[in-house]
């Protein structure tokens, strides 16, 4: 897909440093022979949890019985590389440890490192080698630590960096975002990861949360699948070495169960608070778990949230996290509380006195172990063991989810970075996925008597305006100065300009910082604007890396524990797009953001509009090539717009009848129009849920269902999809589904199966698309799933339109 | 407390037509004998349920069998008086009533009967006169009527009106709202109305909901005291020839069983739309409920809510309904639907196909009756026994609540109205009791300098500025032209002036109109400023009586069915105040509402700052007498103020660790300073529950709690309170209580009791104050009520203060 713009990609990325480490040096500081790897350190023979052909659970059962109880609370307590490496300076590349560190560090945290760090490659593999080296040589059992990282949209330790969740979400593409997820696992694997804390299955159905941006959107069902897509492109395959029993070569995390996206208030996160989730069983059911049903059942890991649902902290709650996650769905792997949150029942939550009942509630009611982050509160558990006060049988039970987590990996096999651990890392193939992503996560919201696309051959001048066209606006979860091999969309635009010779002058200006009411740049904007044919604003909201992110004094608007209050552009850009669009020039506003921008002046008025969620690094070259038309923009939205915060909940999917709709507005002249709900506003969202414009025409036609189904029937969607307009265009088919009446109150309506496919002009395509039984399932008043007979509408469209519509009924 | 004004209050208000109806005239056009009485129609006996002297569940047992399945449906579905009655025109006094439309009626709907009708009260003693001598001697078993109106706050039917319960609840006085209630039964009783629709116990903690000013704030426990005077004094008493053996003169209908007050996006009810609530178990149990349980367990009478929670539409949820409140609770008496709202099953909720389904649920699930409103769906009922998918025994179990709750009510002994029907409207008592509720429910929210109160000796003059200034602000649920027996502050600050004969000078200017941004008003309003030594604005919301409410093209800001996605002032009246405020006169804002008004330039600038919520007739008098110091303020805000709408939920109570505070703001120059919860802006409410000045100061000493009390424990918490000002004045004690640690996550604070005391000028009280073991309680994770050994905090002060806090550990 890539195509000609290909060698222009590869020359504006960074080149990495070739590796100069040998993998040969570090062992003589260990002096530890390579061969002694089949054999304990204490002398004795090969034992069967080393086997690799043996069964998973014959192993852990080996296993466990040989552990002592140290060594079992070493494995569910996450330690940190930072025991015996200095990464501190993240440009130093000195290859040192701190012997003792590692010692202590293993002893007490050895099942689980956190190695998150900015720190050279080098140096970083040398890290990891000691340490899984001195597990697997010089600790009785041998049992190598999980390496951990991040990767919600590109491995951190300075992968590529794609979308953010929220813009991979607008591809409505599974394919792509399996795609991605390998990609993070190429990128990671090589230097000895094996589990990375991705996906957020979260629902973002709160839009004043800091942390929307990390999610798929608001929709169960669209999270459900593209979760299972991350989840399987992340952990697909398997390690250098590893049994023939592995099942993936890097573990997923499914975060944060559940219910954390509904926070009260809109903050789950200050510092030392938690907002509580409102809700009951039911909502738990279909709402919040249903993604991680779809896809986490097979994830290796799993992390809990920081949350309480219903008064119960969620990371200790036995009802989620036992009831229905282990006995119910049989999960069989690790499940890690997230950071500092065992602690945060003693500070936050007030549910536990003291950091034995901290432990001892994630211990046994969350069957759960302890991320770093706080105190290290399982510490506490050998004491506690030893007084009566938790049963090692409950401790064992966590161990072995993790063994088995571990074997599951092939761990035990090659816990080691490989030789060529760069070789993975921005491969051409890696940068062919990352341009698609950032081409098909743009939204195409508004497009006035077609303005769009530009026409490079044929138009003068464009004006790029705004504080979002000359910088690089990653989303949170990426390292310091990661936006430094991205390209803004200033680059972008020339770049795209150069590579078709056009002679299209481009005029940009800033206008106005994003943080700032400074109105000080408008009349070099509106001169820019002026001197153009075209003039695209682009402005929005922004996030830092995790360094500056949590560094006092930094500003920002979305991210992790940066919570608003409205939704609404602030400072002066609502103002500079105004202003510009009042010289009478053609404007175009492009959205550049982590969750929906709250402006009705905005929908109603430019020429044009895009939503560009935070983008990866070739965001401002994807900018270009849609606004230019080298691509037709297919993402849809996976969040809805509410007109202000005040109108909010705006997702889609609300349950029957809960949107009452007697709107009131307030003119331009100050006249106020009065209406019921709202008094002054409406309800209704600007753009909702599935919305995305093309440059082409589609057309739908043969729409087949089955007319009866029963109970436990599957069955399929099929349609058929036309390309009616002149450019090739990509279009996701979205099936909608109303349960006319059921025992329980159901959604007005819910995405229940879509599939993209790409077209090329006039062409056709049919497509047929899945639908299971259990997504027509209700969680009855009985506390049971239940397919009710009767009727249920299907509609082919977005959650605003309908294209066709039929019923199906369950007999 | 009313003083030297009771001869000028008497004066103001309206003179009540004397009644010139006589009773004995209709029962001429019936033909009965008013000796027949204590027979049947049938000519048979007395019988046993007829004997007053009998035990209620006997009379019930007795009756029960005696009626045929079309009497039981009929006395579970509301009729109305307009079936005999024409009621369109409020003023037509003609006494003649519709025989057909009477038989009718009393066979299918006779059981109670909606009489909210503005009309003559000589037409409705004899419309009720008619309908009720047709049941007792004209019918079978001659089962009279409960006759049904509202009284929110005030007997609609032309009674007088208090402030709105929101204003009641800023008294903080338990027996001056069982005093307004005890009026309301007054005044209701003798027209022979049985059944009155209140109190409203939902908890406002939505405050984009129009219905807000119904209830009592947000707190569980001060809504359940006042829920528990309010049915008190509305019960409280016999009616006249009644049995022994009631216990109650009015019904009271604690409403809306349960969670109404949390809507998703702020509005439970649209055209044909319900909000649905979310919420768990513990919610719904440790806030939701806990007002219901402490106030209505005697109450004969409990409406349902329109709303859903968790899926589950309340008037049909077996589980709130019949688990919880029949079974746990042992209710006994009658429980009806809200108006409409079986069928919203159908039109909103989706839970039911048809009618039959509709009928069924609620009778069966809900154990309820029906309301009209709808189509009259109780009436599938009979043929559904005919064919099998309703017991009869599920029909007579709901008729066996509705004849306990009139037996209860000795109506089979005296159903009709009283001859001296209008003797107790209006009385001076009840004059004193509107007075001290006008002058306790306006709340000190700010008071710069101590500029309040103003002296009247030797203030120049004062200038009234504002929409609210000339004008009768009631609440919702009151007739049309109710307003015309109330006092705007303009002619309250005149009275008041005159009868203390101050030659203050008093300058009146609107400014701007309510509902307008049109400033042509402004010049006057600076001009009335600028002419006077201290300047009031009166800015606030509004709303309007039934009639207009409803009818389409009206406005209002707040009221059923009125839901606004701002909590900031309309229109120009920020802008007003500013204005005033800019002139350099002393400037006070009154805020007149039935809702939080949300504007931090109010809180933050005038120099005083009072909060009158919708008032009581006599409110334009009160505000007169609180600003010129003839009464101290004592109200305290029974619900929180949030800075915006944007920053909500603010009401004070939160779970512990709901709220991170690491606020942002806008400065004037527009400068931006950063922060994360929230980034421009504070969680932390503008005012909180509990806050409210006075003229004097008060001091405490001598706080007593025990240190250790047992698990089942009850205890007392006693103070002393000086007033150490030179003003009489009267505080509400405000006890706080904070389980530091507790199984599952509880409040970060609760209100656990309070008491008021009137203390004049340096004198001293001891007050005690009882809390209940029970109110120590948790809902355990085991589905059980526990009090659980360790330490509360207990502090004396609001819920923003401490005056003094202390410990105390249950062992």
């Amino acid at each position: 897909m890539l195509g000609r713009h290909l060698p222009l990609l590869v020359g504006l990325l960074p080149t990495l440093a070739a590796a100069s480490y040998s993998f040969d040096d570090e062992f003589a500081d260990l002096g530890i022979a390579l061969h002694s790897r089949a054999a304990n350190a204490d002398g004795s023979g090969p034992v069967y949890y080393k086997d690799p052909s043996a069964d998973i659970e014959a192993r852990v059962a080996d296993l466990l019985p040989r552990m002592t109880l140290q060594e079992k609370v070493a494995q569910i307590i996450q330690g940190d590389m930072n025991g015996w490496m200095n990464l501190t300076d993240p440009l130093d590349n000195t290859l040192t440890y701190n012997a003792t560190g590692l010692e202590e560090m293993m002893r007490t945290k050895g099942g689980m490192i956190w190695a998150g760090y900015q720190t050279p490659y080098e140096k970083f593999v040398y890290g990891i080698n000691i340490g899984q080296r001195y597990l697997m040589e010089n600790t009785t059992l041998g049992i190598p630590a999980l390496v951990q990282s991040e990767g919600l949209h590109g491995f951190t330790n300075n992968g590529t960096i794609f979308p953010s969740p929220i813009g991979l979400a607008a591809t409505f593409n599974t394919s792509l975002v399996a795609a991605v997820a390998k990609v993070i696992a190429d990128e990671s694997e090589p230097l000895g990861i094996a589990h990375v804390f991705a996906p957020v299955l979260d629902l973002a159905r709160e839009l004043r949360w800091g942390r929307v941006e990390e999610n798929f959107g608001e929709d169960p069902f669209l999270t459900g699948e593209l979760g299972a897509a991350f989840v399987e492109g992340l952990q697909n395959g398997r390690r250098k070495n590893a049994s023939d029993t592995a099942v993936a070569r890097v573990a997923a995390t499914c975060k944060h169960f559940a219910a954390f996206g509904s926070p009260q208030g809109g903050f789950p996160e200050g510092f030392d608070c938690i907002a509580p989730v409102a809700g009951g069983e039911r909502e738990l059911r279909m709402t919040y778990l249903r993604p991680f049903k779809r896809a986490c059942v097979d994830a290796l890991s799993i992390m809990t949230a920081y949350s309480s649902y219903d008064g119960v902290p969620t990371a200790a709650d036995p009802h989620m996290l036992i009831d229905i996650l282990r006995e119910e769905w049989g999960y069989p792997y690790f499940v890690v509380s997230d950071a500092g949150s065992v602690d945060l029942q003693i500070t936050t939550h007030g549910t536990c006195e003291d950091r034995a009942c901290a432990a001892r509630n994630v211990l046994v009611d969350g069957r759960s172990g302890e991320m770093g982050g706080g105190t290290f509160t399982f510490l506490t558990l050998e004491d506690q063991v030893a007084n009566g006060t938790v049963a090692e049988s409950d401790v064992d039970e966590v161990v072995r989810t993790m063994l088995r987590t571990k074997f599951a990996l092939g761990l035990f096999e090659n816990p080691y970075p490989y030789e060529d651990y760069t070789s993975q890392i921005r491969t051409p193939e890696t940068l062919e996925v990352l341009h698609q992503a950032d081409l098909e996560s743009i939204v195409l919201l508004e497009n006035r008597e077609d303005v769009l696309p530009l026409d490079a051959d044929s138009i003068g001048a464009v004006a790029l305006i705004g504080p979002q066209a000359g910088r690089v606006s990653f989303g949170d979860y990426v390292f310091l100065n990661a936006s430094d091999n991205g390209i803004s969309p200033v680059d972008g635009f020339r770049a795209y300009l150069d590579s078709v010779s056009s002679s299209t002058t481009l005029n940009y200006a800033e206008g106005c910082k994003l943080w700032s009411n400074d109105e000080s740049g408008f009349d070099q904007a509106i001169a820019a604007a002026e001197a153009s044919d075209v003039a695209i604003v682009m402005v929005g909201t922004w996030t830092l890396d995790q360094t500056n992110l949590w560094t006092p004094g930094q500003n920002a608007t979305t991210g992790e524990h940066v919570d608003m209050s409205t939704l609404a552009l602030l400072g002066a850009q609502l103002r500079l797009a105004q202003a510009v669009h009042a010289t009478g020039v053609p404007t175009i506003v492009v959205l550049v953001s982590g969750k929906p921008v709250a402006e009705p002046w905005i929908q109603a008025t430019p020429a044009a509009v895009l939503q560009q969620f935070y983008p990866g690094e070739l965001g401002g070259l994807a900018l270009a090539e849609i606004v230019f038309g080298a691509h037709s923009p297919s993402g849809k939205l996976p969040v809805s717009y509410p007109r202000s915060v005040g109108t909010t909940p705006a997702f889609y999917n609300y349950l029957k009848g809960a949107r009452p709709i007697d709107a009131g507005s307030v003119l331009d002249d100050g006249t106020l129009m009065f209406g019921h709900q709202y008094v002054l506003d409406s309800p209704v969202p600007l753009w909702s849920f599935g919305r995305g414009l093309s440059y082409t025409t589609f057309n739908y036609t043969d729409l087949m269902v089955p007319t009866n189904i029963g109970t436990a029937d599957d069955f399929e969607v099929t349609v058929t999809v036309h390309n009616t307009g002149s450019r090739n265009a990509a279009e996701t088919v979205q099936v909608y589904m109303t349960d006319v009446y059921s025992s329980v109150v159901t959604p007005n309506q819910e995405l229940v199966g879509f599939a993209k496919v790409f077209l090329a002009a006039g062409a056709s395509q049919t497509v047929t698309i899945p639908i299971l039984s259990e997504q027509l399932a209700v969680w009855s008043t009985r506390g049971t799933w239940v397919v009710e007979p009767g009727a249920s509408t299907l509609k082919i469209g977005t959650s605003e339109e309908a294209y066709m519509t039929t019923t199906l009924t369950v007999v």
